[in-house]
């Protein structure tokens, strides 16, 4: 594998005319999409609209002329395409963690007999915080129970209301399988939540196909949508009836602008909206959607898998001293590879500084995102021939002291 | 009272050049920003950075570098000065509504034995239908009730765990007297929360003064923070300590980036925030808070009280059929003027057409906020102006069937 034969590929990759339609900063691998994925061009353009003409020229009645009410249901709608939902299922909404709360406190609502709600250990820890927080706030009626993923299934009795887990994990890019953990926990008459966070935009989802209830997801990664995007619930429409929302806010009520003291849920999945859209955040990722939506999914998958297996074989054939810390196999990998080394942090560090970003997840863990729309296979070679030459220099011990930053 | 008056007294006011600071279309007066705060012009050159730079060219690193990780923080120590709080009691996060969520459940968890959520019968609907989802949540363990203001001090007994109330009235404006209110509450062992969505930005606050609990409220109205900004918490120093928050979002961890499976509430008011902050809502609602915080907090109360009872007086001089909704007195009344009509919704509508902006709150109010910063006594003039020709005229007949439009 040289560099010519790489170039071969990005030459023929049928997303190849993506890349150009992001900033990318020059001297940059940016393999961190998963985290913050990058700027759409049009967004810049699209932003300078929404603040200059519709905030400021049209005021207040932007509401109703520049459809900004519409906003969290139209932008849902557009997810929807992507994770195999309805468009009526899914609602742009607040933050993930927001959205967790909501799903599990509907969840709990629909099986009211149960005590147990159930995670596993080592999940992305917003969901089983927001989990604490509901068992602490139900004050011993919900107890939160996180087991070891593969404890999963034979945990799953008739104490346990809701299953929450993420369907690709954020460290080290395993895949649940969606449709049989949904089947276990349907089959001791639990729902499931999905956290879709590392999957939306990243592989093809398919909720419905899978009979899930809720999910939730994160605008702010694959979908590009900037920096604390707002994110996306969905719940099945078959609950739609049954929920009396436990964040009932305004942007929720059957009817808003009537302004009765009493809550009405709103019909359908307008009941998890709840207080006024972030329009400025909506916006932006409204153009992330879009740009996603030109593309098929199908060719972001397999030039995911294939950004993945090159970085892996890669990996093998030029460095020593690290573990793969992902699935070798493509199909049970999202959109990542993940691998080890004791010194993780410092050499993620010194690859930063050389331009190469990926991130550092505690203890060992260097994760590197590909993110089809526009990273190249070039991006893949150019990252491991840093890493080769940081291992070879010895370069990341100059990194290794230094103060430990906070990065999402 | 002649224009050249209404003149002099602009060119008399001391905050007449910050009216220059704001996009002001063409034509327009507005009178709506207690609905939507207009843009500060500012604004639009600190959105394309923090798009174009700080997103498209930093990147994730941004966090760090661009100091995203500590805009709740940073914003919330702005807000504070704003509302007579310390700089590490706010925090800017989430919707108006989520915060009302987080500090009434943080306050029944300080009054543990005590089952009563008390608020104002019209209170603005989202502080009562969070009370009732929380209520709800709760499986009849806190039971909300709302009582006709006149009715609010006897009703404070050794049940009632919290009492939330608005300062500022949405409707009337009329002030509730927030250091009396408080004290009736804590003499009966109850906590308050004062909802300062129509306060903060438009009169001086004293919240430490009055020993208040906490209190949220909305950055997009007075604090001209953009469409659907984030909004504010305050929680008093002296409850920091004892609140497990109930949506206990990794943002609020003590250590949000250690990732461990178990929610340790973040040092003081930091446990307040939940999911990842939404960047682009924050660079905006920052540029409104700094331009604010260059004025006088008491010159901006006089000027207030001062449009108002301009208003009053040309609207008893020039206009019949309306009844002033609002206290007379200005120390009763926040920063607008309500007056009634049989005929609001189309009268309003008709205004509407002619470029006076003000909203319409059902059943028959119509609403004229004043903003300080950009409201010039000229204004108040030519809206009386249009709506004493727009009666002669009876040009409202024509707007009276029109579809009833959704502002917020």
């Amino acid at each position: 594998m040289d560099l010519d034969t790489i170039r071969a590929m990005d030459a023929a990759d049928p997303l190849r005319d993506f890349r150009d339609r992001f900033e990318l900063p020059d001297g940059v691998v940016y393999l961190d999409g998963n985290s913050l994925g990058a700027l759409p061009k049009v967004t810049a353009a699209r932003m300078a609209d929404v603040v200059n003409r519709e905030w400021g020229q049209d005021l207040i009645r932007s509401w109703n002329s520049n459809h900004w009410i519409e906003a969290p249901r139209r932008l849902g709608g557009k997810i929807a395409r992507l994770i195999g939902a309805k468009d009526h299922e899914v609602v742009a909404a607040d933050s993930t963690s927001i959205n967790v709360f909501k799903a599990l406190s509907a969840a709990v609502q629909l099986r009211p007999g149960r005590s147990i709600i159930l995670s596993e250990t080592g999940n992305f820890p917003t969901d089983a915080y927001m989990m604490q927080g509901l068992a602490h706030l139900s004050g011993g009626r919900i107890e939160q129970k996180l087991l070891p993923a593969d404890q999963i299934p034979a945990a799953l009795n008739d104490q346990v209301s809701v299953l929450l887990l993420t369907q690709t994990h954020y460290k080290t890019g395993r895949l649940h399988d969606m449709a049989a953990l949904t089947r276990a926990a349907h089959a001791a008459g639990a729902l499931v939540i999905w956290d879709l966070s590392h999957s939306a935009g990243a592989l093809p989802v398919d909720l419905n196909g899978c009979q899930a209830d809720f999910a939730i997801g994160c605008g702010y990664k694959y979908l590009n949508g900037g920096p604390g995007a707002p994110a996306f619930l969905f719940c099945a429409e078959r609950h739609h009836g049954d929920v009396f929302p436990a964040l009932s806010g305004w942007f929720g009520h059957a009817a808003p602008f009537a302004f009765d003291d009493s809550y009405e849920p709103g019909a359908g999945i307008d009941r998890f909206q709840c207080g006024t859209p972030g329009i400025l955040g909506m916006a932006a990722l409204e153009c992330g959607l879009d740009l996603m939506l030109e593309a098929e999914m199908a060719a972001i998958r397999l030039k995911s898998q294939a950004l993945g297996d090159l970085f892996i074989a890669l990996c093998e054939d030029r460095l020593t001293g690290f573990a793969l810390a992902s699935p070798r196999d493509a199909a049970q990998r999202g959109s990542q590879v993940s691998i080890r080394h004791d010194e993780g942090y410092a050499i993620m560090q010194a690859l930063i500084a050389r331009g190469v970003i990926g991130d550092f997840r505690a203890p060992d863990i260097l994760r590197f995102g590909f993110t089809p729309l526009y990273t190249r296979y070039e991006d893949v070679w150019l990252a491991i021939e840093a890493l080769a030459e940081i291992m070879k220099t010895g370069e990341w011990r100059e990194a290794r002291f230094a103060t430990r930053a906070a990065v999402t």
